[in-house]
């Protein structure tokens, strides 16, 4: 009964199965007609233009979309938490060739329009500083806070006023658009790029940039094959993001996850660090109390000394959520 | 009747089988124990101690590889069409932060001691001038012609002579390696890294780069990281890799590819560009016999004015190739 | 009566006479004599064998020498309010190609053991999160605090402990040694690179990087070409250097400015930020105290919303600094 | 009697007094009052709004001034023996990030609209292709060669039409405008940045960059910092470019070299592999020759087997000119 992590959960049946129906060969790179039909399927399910790129993960995606917008003398700001400045090894410093990942706080890994005034309002406007270009977001968070609509529409209106881009890094978008209930595109606010996440979500090995201003997405297509994320069979990722638009697996998948979420959560109480608004649970527990809940079967990372971390997916069985949440009540 | 290239082919049965079989749950990243496995599997292999990392491109392979023997300021010796230099949308410039591609001359594209000679020895050893670091070869070579083992030593020797390092991309190395009939070890001569490619030989998504230096391997594995090449389900490229080296399966398609290769060149005469060494053709036919070819179903692509591409594939049927060859003769 | 910086003051007489020597033609870039020499003043300073290289500016001096410990791929270790944090404009992340600051805290902007510790503890030793390669320290400090020889001492053991390099930004260096009253070599601890400054000691364009670690260097005359900053004229730089050096004027000079501060740190009692123990004062200051000095032909930056920054020079009178001093005793 | 190089030549007084005249404390970096003329100077000069930045070499300023017109997954094409490409240490590569120098040939070592096209016709317009972002020239070319102002109205056409950025390297910018008589505007032809040259002509240690377009120069203001090339006391470079420009001494002494190289080539004849059209000449000589040269007290450097360059400056002294060219005209 594993709640260790989304990221290396089985591949859903339906991505299987348009992986195997792309098998026959087509144009190399992104001339295959799975790849070609990404633009309009994102276009319709946000409403608007949309250019996508596929690549093989999330760590590219917010690197490649991050780099269309802020140059190599400029700085991101982001959360202190984010994974762009915890856990991707320093991707940025290498996409965006030294720019500086400026470092906001904010409660459940949020940023919120003052946090990011804090960072960028002592900033001097000369060149001795690292002005900012850009600010990016993740929805949901590292902590699994979902942005509500009117929070990212203000802090898009921070970004417009001092001229800064808007990037939403979305390896969980899934779950904060099936939490928020609202439309993709509310869900991800007046951004310029999104990293639309499909691994954690029941796919293999594929994830999408949406650029909605598609000039952005021209650029970004150079970077891809200049970063060697240009794959010469890129059908089997078209298949496997368009498998997860189809019918709205996406969406499907991101509730199941979510809901066995709840169900763990309604046990915790008072033991829940953060509300739980996607698919993450960060459960205050002792040493103790870990390896009873270890000797029972369930895997899961340490959160620091006293609290573990538990991650649903799009296949964890009910049945599991319901003996950990038991299993919790009972501790 | 296909023959524009082998990097869009159908994946192997027995990579799907592979893939399929490594769909449970394992350790994210490649942690799992395919990815563990690789390092003992490629040590077999070449009989040495080697470390191998997946990645997903050829192009991620050489970079990674070339990256971990060249700095910054130094150059890397390649064939003027080498693909490194040609069709990597300057990725090299990009993983090795600037550094040098020095272009030598050959014939068939590869690359002899006196044609990198040629190129290193005029330059002044002084910091007005890029250094060179390291020599890339390609086996095969962008024009199907492979390396003989002495050949190789032959160059490694000069490399360690002006203590150059040295990559060999083996995007079609099965193909050079089922033509030499030699072993692996002696088709990739001394160097310190070698791409080894199983995309076009049947494979979806995964390359591996075997270091025959582990030291290197350790920075490598950052740099990977770094560059979002770092699968979370990494388990999936590793089994890629293995079904390839399973029961020889890498070698059985090359020379499947390389047999229908040779039943073509067999009707080509005069016409051959270069001596068929591999899977590749480069065939002389006027604009009006490639119209006429084209015209009875064939697909390749144009080479020059003059000439014309045709690779075969592990998949390539006889009766294809068969039809070509006699196309070709009747032409 | 200007006290708003070191970095701007009129150059040493001593320093133009050694320019206008250096006129005749010589061997270009550094083949100079004066160039020729570097090493074996700075081996003879410092007590064992040194390499040193001129560069224009203090931020190129960071850099290159950061970049000689710290690949791409890692980490700096310095403190929130370093100079190569704050004040160079993402230049590290320009020269050492995406590499990260790891931002400390400490007293007076000096680093501890412990403050190290603070920061690179938590990082988990794998390739997802950025691995430290180096400790900056700044000698004085950015609030004007000189490290004593066994606090470098201690912070060398710690970086020798966990596999780091050491680098000092001496910009102030001079100040320190004059301040500690200890030999260079004790002031620059167990370092591997120094930047060595004579700009804000009355120099004009002049800085050096001594490597104790001639190995090193050699990588940095290639990055120093490379960054443009090799001068042809190069002798000129080399004089500014050597003067500074000849009948250390360099330190004549430091001590010149110090006393200044010291004198002027005699009148600010409690006001006073930081212990003065280089060239520069912060000091608590009302915006109507400042409107007052200010009105008395005082010149000086603001430091935040309540104090000051006060800098002397090589060559600021007395008259001016026990003006100063009065004036601020009298408020 | 040193016919080496100008750029080791010694410095003009006008540019000694011009620096004594600004040693007095002013606004660091470029504050002062001397750096604020720039771009009205240069404005002047050009008949358009120009503005311009100093830098310490012709390297930082060739390399800052394509940064601003070419992004990291471009190219830059230049003749195969360009100083980009030959002589700067790999510098573009550092401060484009990776971009590809793209090299053509030409007698000469000039481009031509033909040689340019040659080059770029060929790239595939796809993303596994570098693209052509700019073109650069060198004015007066490494050859002593100058464009005609109509040359390089038409490689401006060329440029244009392609929508190529284009900048000239005008180390020896001087020597140029001398030679053709033009205006400074005609010798740069339609061009978005110029490295206007001072070191090789009478200056110590500054160029200038000269921006057509003063957007790129907001640009390049940051990347110049970011490159550690904004001195803190950055009057005494812009007092050398103005004292340059004042009185036309720039012209004065370009003409003086030119003239000296134009006594010398009188005696040359044939043995001139290129005609002499700046301060340049490259003369067929044998090694016995060039050892009885040597021999009579004159320096230069060989070129290749057979051939020496000789260089003069605008301090080269008549007599020793008459004298080179009496001894050559002896052998």
């Amino acid at each position: 009964m594993m709640f260790l992590s989304d990221n290396a959960a089985s591949v859903h049946p339906r991505v299987w199965d348009a992986m195997r129906a792309a098998d026959a060969a087509d144009a190399p790179y992104d001339g295959d007609g799975l790849s070609q039909e990404l633009d309009a399927r994102f276009s319709d399910l946000f409403g608007r233009d949309c250019a996508a790129l596929w690549v093989a993960t999330g760590t590219a995606a917010n690197c490649l979309a991050l780099a269309t917008l802020c140059p190599p003398h400029g700085g991101v700001v982001c959360h202190r938490e984010a994974h762009i400045e915890v856990d991707e090894g320093g991707a940025p410093g290498f996409y965006l060739h030294g720019a500086k990942l400026m470092l906001a706080d904010g409660d459940g890994a949020k940023l919120t329009p003052e946090a990011i005034r804090t960072v960028i309002d002592p900033i001097r406007d000369d060149v001795h500083q690292v002005q900012p270009h850009a600010i990016s977001v993740t929805q949901a968070s590292e902590y699994g806070r979902s942005y509500r609509p009117d929070e990212l529409a203000a802090i898009g209106a921070l970004a417009a006023e001092r001229g800064l881009g808007l990037h939403v890094d979305g390896a969980r978008f899934a779950n904060a658009v099936a939490f928020l209930g609202c439309t993709p595109a509310e869900a991800v606010g007046p951004a310029q790029a999104l990293s639309f996440g499909c691994v954690k979500n029941g796919g293999m090995s594929a994830e999408a940039i949406v650029f909605f201003d598609p000039a952005l997405a021209d650029v970004a297509r150079y970077r891809r094959k200049r970063a060697g994320h240009l794959q010469s069979k890129g059908r089997f990722l078209a298949a496997q993001v368009m498998a997860m638009l189809e019918g709205d697996l996406w969406l499907a998948n991101a509730r199941a996850a979510n809901a066995a979420a709840t169900e763990i959560a309604g046990a915790c109480g008072a033991r829940l660090m953060h509300p739980v608004e996607a698919n993450e649970l960060f459960v205050r527990l002792s040493p103790t109390e870990r390896e009873v809940l270890r000797g029972q079967g369930f895997g899961f990372y340490d959160w620091g000394a006293d609290a573990a971390r538990f991650v649903t997916a799009w296949n964890t069985r009910d049945d599991d959520a319901r003996a950990l949440a038991k299993a919790i009540a009972n501790l």
